[in-house]
C-alpha cells in the first residue's frame, strides 16, 4: 500500500462502473512524515476521508476486494485513514 | 485511476479479443489541470469519449470489470469522462 | 495497452507453461509514430505478427483472457496488429 | 518479490478491510546486501517480522493468496523473513 | 515477460506460502544480449534454472498459473530458460 494525502475531488458525468455514490478523490503520494511528493492519482473513497488527511491506498486488482467495489473497474482504493506512523521507534506522523 | 486526455485513435486489423466494435483510443496522461504530460497509452473506450476530453482511466486487471470487457485481454479502460476537478478547494479543471 | 514493434524472437527449451507452439517475441516499446523507444519486453504472440510490425500489447493479468492463454503464466500478450494511428486528426502511423 | 527492511509501523483507525489484528509495517526497499534504498511502502505482516529484519514482499494481487488475506484489499504482503542471500556464490546477507 | 540472469539464492526461514521445496532465486534483469542491467528481483524457480543462466520471468498475478504456484502469494516466476534470442535477424544471445 502507499501513503497519500487527500487533496481534492474528481467529478465524472458518465461512468460505466455502476457505483452510484462512489466518490473519487484526488490524492497526492506522501512520505512517512505526511509530506507530499508531487505525484497524483485518483482513488475511490468509501471511508469518508477528509481533506488533507493522510490515507493508505491499495492499488490494482485488490481494490475490488470490498463489498462496495466487488467486480468494479477500480484500480485504487482508500483502505485506511492513518492515525500514526513511526520509523525507527520515532513518531514521524500523528493525525 | 489516472487522468488522461483523448488525443487520437488506434485501428487494428487482427484482434484476438473478440470485441467487435471495441474502440481503442490513444490517450495522453494529464495532470489535474488537464495539461498533457507527454506519456501515452492505448485505452479501450465504451463511453464514447470525444477528442480532447479529459477522462479517468483504470489500468490492469480491473479493466475487465464491465459487462463489455468481462474476460477480455484489456489492461486500460476509460471509466469516466471528467466534468470537474478541484484541489485544495480551488477548481483546477472544468469541462 | 502499449504500442511496440516486433524486433525478434526468444526461444526457450524448458517451459512450465504447457503452451506447445507458443511463440515468444522480443518487442520494443514504440510511440504513436511507430518509432522505437529502446525499452524491450517479451510478449506472447498468437496472431502471427511479423517482423517490424507495430503491435498493441496487453500487460499483466488480462493477458490470460484468450482461449489459448487461459490459466497460463503469461504477463504480456500481443492483442492486435496496428493498421493506423491518428493523433489530433493527423495520421501518425500507417501500416 | 522484492527485498525490504522493516523500519516502522502504520496505524489506521478506520479500515474497510475487515482484518482485525492486521499489522501494517512501513518497509524500505533494500538490496541483496540488506542496504536500504530510500524507497518505502506499507506491507501487511502476518509473520511477526521484527524491526530491522530483512523480508521478502509480494506485491499486487498475489498478496491475497494466504488464508488471512483471502478477498482482502491488500497489495503488499510480507511472505518471508530472509535468513541468507548469496550472489555469485558469495554470501551477501546473513541474518 | 522480462529477461533476467540467475545470480544467487534467497533463503527464508519463516514462510507463509505453504510451498515446501520452493526455491527463491535472486535474478538480475538483463537485455537481449544477456547483459545484466543492475536491477534485481526475487523469482520463484520450479524449472531448476542454474547459476548465470538467462531466464524469462513472468511478473504479477499470472505467476500463480502453474500447478505448483496455484493460489500462492508469488509475484515473479521463472517460466523458461532461454536458449536463443535474435533481434533483426541477428542472434544476440545463444546459451
Amino acid at each position: 500500500m502507499i501513503l497519500a494525502k487527500v487533496v481534492g475531488t474528481v467529478v465524472c458525468s458518465s461512468r460505466n462502473d455502476s457505483m452510484n455514490g462512489a466518490r473519487y478523490l484526488l490524492v497526492e503520494k506522501s512520505n512517512q512524515h505526511g509530506e507530499r511528493k508531487g505525484d497524483y492519482l485518483v482513488a475511490l473513497d468509501v471511508l469518508g476521508a477528509g481533506h488533507d488527511e493522510l490515507v493508505m491506498v491499495t492499488e490494482g486488482s485488490p481494490s475490488r476486494e470490498t463489498p462496495l467495489t466487488t467486480n468494479k473497474p477500480v484500480d485504487a482504493l482508500i483502505v485506511g485513514i492513518v492515525d500514526k506512523i513511526d520509523e525507527n521507534e520515532q513518531v514521524t506522523y500523528m493525525k
